[in-house]
């Protein structure tokens, strides 16, 4: 049987393999453990407004993305019910971007989750995070099925 | 001078033209008015987790970028504060998702849009979201200036 | 059989003659139907601060009153998970408060429920409000029982 | 000229004496220094449901009242914008909660700040709770002025 750390990282792993929006936008997962995950993203310039600004929306997506891989990271399927985003200040083309996310609490199936997004050149925090999460019935651990879910 | 109809055609115009985030992604602006905006996008290959279900990072980019074009709509430069979401329903591969921002309020540099993601091929409801935006310095009928601001 | 109407009337009736604390805070429910309810309250000496401005805390409750008795309307005991409110104007000693809280989308378990508070003397808002509601198990039209549960 | 944690019990205690809400409410400001504060009520009849329910309002007011203290504690006059919390266990008749307020981040004239919210029998968390502050005009430190304005 698996210790807590050990199933997170066979979480984290199983999700990787499946997520491909997050393959695709350069998102890496550099740290996962019970109830955390830290996900990393380069702006560029797909992701970009006019005047090198990057759009919000690939900020959340990138927090989102730590959320999902902490809240799962118990190996229970957990979706997001939802999230609240604060911007705290503009993301430019070619920051590299490091979301930490930390569980805050988990109550029956319920869990919130706190992600701050850095620019990792200098540390600043870029959005602050808080997302919810609902575990759902089936596992991420257990011999996929064809029915469609996922977390 | 413009009209308040007008004035958001302009400043949706502008916005579009700058916003090569939006456009990479097949956004499309169907509807700008005083306080309001629809913006369309079909879910592809790239937006998807395991299983053809859509990253819930991308259904937050539609609507925030549908809030974007109707906060900036008075033609005065607005930014994003930040937003709550709340995810209804999954969204598959091939969905086109049509989202619609209203403005509830505006009260001082402050204001609040609701925005609500819907299927068009049935019309449900996959995400319901809120805005807070905060209008800066500046036009966006401006002739454009170097310094790097963008809404 | 009672029709939606009577229901939502029947279960704000049984609401209300609980709810200590509503009715002494001078809290009236003057409209329920199904999905909405209406709060009244006026602002005493009890709820300033100093400079006869009203305790934020005390506008989220008279919110929260007309959300909980909107989100019980359909009968089925339900709970409020959360909420997110928006402070719009301040609120001084003697204002009369009217809470508007509408149904925006029920879903599974879950709902979103807006509510807007207004002063009446001239209609202006005071805050905007979104509460997320939860349906667990039982009835508020049942006969009572002695487990200690309530909406 | 005072450090910072002098400031903040100078702020603490101007504020205090103002909230007449608060001090009728039995609410103690057990601790404030620069950027937090603990708020403490036992629950009261007054407060009350049916079957021995807190009114979760009277949890949010206490996790504002927190929150209030801890965005005031630089001497700057500062407003609550919004909140969001979640509700995570019931509260019942007698029981004394206590709240945390933590600053996340400050940034420009905005700041965010978590409260926790806890059963203070047992330590359990009952809500957790983010407030958005805004920094206006004016100082809590300075000789009252009679324009009506208040944190």
């Amino acid at each position: 049987m698996m210790g807590p750390e050990e199933t997170a990282k066979a979480a984290g792993a199983a999700m990787y393999a499946a997520d491909l929006a997050s393959q695709r936008l350069g998102i890496d997962i550099t740290e996962i453990g019970p109830g955390r995950a830290t996900a990393v993203m380069r702006i560029t310039e797909t992701m970009i407004n006019g005047h090198d600004v990057a759009h919000g929306g690939y900020v959340f997506l990138l927090a989102d993305t730590a959320f999902a891989f902490a809240c799962n990271s118990y190996g229970d399927n957990t979706l997001a019910a939802g999230a609240e985003i604060s911007f705290v200040a503009p993301v430019r083309l070619g920051d590299e971007l490091v979301a930490d996310a930390v569980e805050r609490i988990r109550y029956g199936k319920s869990g919130l989750y706190d992600v701050t997004v850095r620019r990792s050149s200098d540390g600043a925090v870029v959005a602050e995070f808080r997302g919810r999460s609902r575990t759902v019935a089936g596992s991420l651990l257990d011999p996929p099925t064809d029915d469609g879910a996922s977390p």
